[in-house]
């Protein structure tokens, strides 16, 4: 009962806290406004000038900094910082986020219903609010490979009815809905008729396409690039959740002028370590929109009541009466850098530092042991050939910036492989292998074309969205080396080259997480690329192309477990093409 | 499962319906588009312009018309009518209102729970969408009256978990949650702990004062009439509700030019059923902010979207693929008066004319028999007086026009009464009484200035907020007959005159509602108002006069079942102060 709360505001109880001299950001008519924030226990009970006489257990000066909202994150993966949900919420309460409605995407793929409510247990009882979303596309290129978990209607009904699940994550295979596909609506009318929300991701749609993704009520998209799909998806209801690398001039003056705004967010998505670390999290898509031509306190707007609204969260998002008491103290507007972080009233962050440590769930039970994989030999990763001089191969061509690939086929020598078979000489391509860690004996190989030369290999259990073990390299003998590393950590990344094991960072848990410090997996994560460069591996964003080239549902071709895919004509390619003559 | 509608919009599988050439209102962007609106089963799949090969099993031409999602009413009472829910719902659905939120705050204080079950009933099945909250405020003025319920923490608990109830309805006590009463805390606090809406009433309520309401979390405001009001509500995160009395040019100037519109709705809150009938519902309300300057796609956002968020309905109030098929086909977007209205996707209205009769449950079992009340005696209105020639009376001043009213003092002759004892000699005021009729044998007696002379007299069980049995009359023999007559109906309104039963107007569910048609009870409310005018009864607003009189939260000076109390000091008053001098 709110007892307390009024009598504070009446001057007749002590607020728990009073925040004086701050410039208030009111989401609710873009005002700011000098005066105090009155708190009681979780909950603010005044905001304004205080020009009244009331009493405070503890008094703060905030410097006069801008008061603001704790940012809310509409839509992101923990697992994309591969951080324990205790140690990404160290890091990103340090940046102002206070909230995140995380889609566990990649546990799901992983280790399914066990895995997913693991992770929402782990997220429990912190300082940062995880509400936690049921992955709604498990695999995500069914009958193109083979994940832990497979996620049809009783799959979703049983995600969604775990205690503490806020909607049907991102619904990602918008073909198939559009195409009134029956697997994928019957998962989303789960949800439906649970009454909560449906996230969507509609990259490619757009007119007729998007109207029906939209009439399967799937109602967010967080992966729209321009100012056209922006008003588009604005005029369709959709919630439009704005990611860093979407933004641009156009986007952010499209954002200024849309006549009603209430749809509007800015989101993380996936943010990996190394960036979450050194540029921050969702006040960096907040400063970069502002750099953009933002308004500031739109873009607060953007990052507060509108997600927390989008998430049903009604008493969170602004600095009010009645709210739930998460406040940033931030110099910069402009640039958000929180000097304080209050949850539930608490003190949690000051300059950038956690006050007190956060509680640390144990996460072996469930999560330990997943690389379900033979050691992998040297022989695994031989291209058998057909007799001859040459064969006619599908290769995946690479351009070194991005994770898009496109295909080509080029005339390759045949060699002998140890017992004198024919085999492929792949000399001067890069070789990529994909091995099923959840049971099945079986595996996918390919070659790339733009990566090389490179002297010894990597592999890892990370990569979209199945996560099998997978491994690129130069020569067979490295490759199955650090495959065997990665194996033997039972997950992780790991590198080899000249017979011998570089940087192995372990990722025990369900091969995608590590239990370490931020900043210790931050630099196990630099060893590791260290050594990468040195071996010869050049791209533009090297964890991006590692993991995302088993992404059986990212153009234009891709290699799963289950061999090469031809992913905008969803179907499989056969590595060596029947030989041309005879 | 949505097969059917995506196969409709991918032109595989027919719509149900088409409607053509119409105007779309796109409140999601403040655009009007002209295109095609494609519809299967209850639901939008497709609005725009329709340039594909489709399907339809029935088209129609909408003839240039606007299509408007049909209105949403945030706030209003269904007993304001008298009519019972289905007959309210044939009135309000051809004025194009297919949602409201409903505050059973009147029947409530009749027959609580039950009361509140049997309108939910009632109001079930209908095309008009009712979502039913659970009174908060009963009895209005805790001490100063009894009504028929009491709603502390426990009973709040019971309402607000009967099936079907959305959240908790007005508080009204606004003083009451300023200064922290524990009741009404306790009460709201039953709603927080569930996590559904709190609507407010704040009327009075500025600053620091309505910032601790605010605090209480209660997050609705209907009776704000300034557009200083609006901003200082909207700035704290209120949800504006604006009704028709408290439009102006400058409230819809402030519309216009808030910053942030999402949280202004337009309300209609009580309706009296000659305005409705007469004037309309929620279309009134748009059509008269327009005219003061509102912009009209706007009102119409703030008559549909905007409260649809507001009641948590995320898939009500647009007309976008997903959304339910609640449509009005209108005319002049300035003055929206239905051509045609659609509920999930139904025809339901033509030319203002409903297309089928709706079902009516039966409300007898729970409804009826509510007057416990012994019949009125004329000695039970006499005053007695203390002896002398005069006495000083504490008298209520009525302007005529409003139903605030002022407290005088007057000097009046004291005679004897049928038995010798001395009384007051009342000539020249208008006498009013208030009987319990709620099984407790007690009545409140009153004189009121200014509304005189009057040659006969009424009464009536529909008396806010208790809904007592009020009597007003210029004698008393009229008023006993009046009196008598409305408990031989067991509820409902009567006119006596001369020794004569009038018009008399049978609301035999609760003492509130009749059974009867619209128009049979429009015909019969005015015959009664024809016979007051008669017998000398003059207000700019006569049925208000007669229906607040009772109401002792309203401000200055009212009469209760327990008599007549200061609304201002909360106090009561003697009718009858001590003598001066002897």
């Amino acid at each position: 009962m709110r007892t307390r709360v009024i009598g504070a505001v009446q001057g007749r109880s002590p607020f728990s806290l009073v925040i004086r001299n701050v410039r208030i950001v009111n989401v609710y008519n873009d005002t700011v406004t000098e005066g105090s924030i009155g708190i009681v226990d979780d909950r603010i009970a005044y905001a304004g000038p205080m020009d009244f006489a009331c009493q405070a257990e503890e008094e703060l000066d905030g410097g006069g900094c801008y008061a603001l909202p704790g940012f809310v994150d509409a839509h992101m993966h923990l697992e994309s910082s591969m951080l324990t949900p205790a140690h990404f919420a160290e890091v990103v309460l340090a940046c102002g986020t206070t909230t995140v409605a995380a889609d566990p995407h990649e546990m799901g793929n992983v280790l399914g219903l066990e895995g997913v409510r693991a992770l929402r247990e782990a997220a429990g009882g912190l300082p940062l609010r995880v509400l936690m979303m049921a992955p709604s596309t498990i695999p995500s290129a069914p009958g193109f490979e083979d994940s832990g978990y497979d996620v049809g209607p009783e799959e979703a009904a049983r995600l969604l009815d775990l205690p503490g699940i806020s909607g049907l994550g991102e619904v990602m295979d918008f073909h198939a809905v559009a195409a009134g596909e029956t697997r994928i609506l019957s998962v989303v009318e789960e949800a439906l008729k649970r009454g909560c929300l449906v996230d969507g991701h509609a990259s490619l749609l757009t007119g007729r396409d998007l109207q029906a993704f939209r009439a399967a009520g799937i109602d967010s998209d967080h992966t729209l690039r321009t100012a056209d799909k922006l008003r588009e998806e604005l005029a369709l209801g959709f919630n439009v959740q704005i990611q860093s690398g979407n933004l641009s001039r156009e986007m952010a003056e499209a954002m200024n002028s849309a006549p009603v705004q209430d749809q509007i967010c800015l989101v993380t998505d996936d943010v990996p370590l190394p960036k979450l670390m050194e540029r921050g999290h969702l006040n960096r898509v907040v400063a970069e929109a502002v750099a953009l031509g933002l308004d500031p306190v739109r873009a607060v707007r953007f990052a507060t009541i509108n997600p927390a609204r989008r998430l049903r969260l009604y008493d969170v998002g602004a600095i009010a009466p009645g709210m739930a008491a998460d406040i940033q103290l931030v110099r910069d507007l402009r640039e958000p850098r929180p000097e304080a972080v209050f949850c539930a009233g608490r003190p949690v962050c000051r300059g950038g530092r956690l006050l007190e440590p956060l509680p640390r769930p144990d996460l072996s039970a469930v999560l330990r042991g997943t690389v379900r994989c033979a050691p992998v030999a040297e022989s695994d990763l031989v291209i058998p050939a057909p007799a001859g001089e040459t064969a006619l191969v599908n290769v995946i061509r690479e351009d070194g910036v991005s994770a898009r690939t496109t295909r080509a086929q080029r005339e390759l020598p045949v060699t002998a492989d140890a017992d004198g078979h024919p085999a492929l000489d792949t000399g001067g391509y890069l070789k990529m292998a994909v091995f099923n860690r959840y049971g099945k004996r079986q595996h996918g190989l390919a070659l790339i074309e733009g990566m090389g030369p490179v002297s010894g290999a990597v592999a890892l259990t990370y990569g979209h969205d199945a996560h099998n073990l997978t491994v690129f390299g130069g020569n067979d003998a490295d490759m199955a080396l650090a495959a065997n590393g990665v194996i033997e950590m039972q997950g992780g990344i790991c590198a080899a080259s000249g017979g011998r094991l570089l940087t192995q960072v372990p990722l025990p848990l369900a091969g995608l997480l590590s239990p370490e410090r931020p900043e210790t997996l931050l630099a196990q994560l630099r060893a590791f690329l260290s050594d990468c460069a040195r071996m010869g591996f050049h791209h533009k964003d090297l964890m991006s192309f590692f993991t995302i080239m088993p992404l059986a549902v990212s153009p234009e071709i891709k290699c799963t477990d289950r061999g090469l895919v031809d992913v905008a004509h969803k179907r499989f390619l056969p590595l060596i093409e029947e030989r041309r003559g005879s």
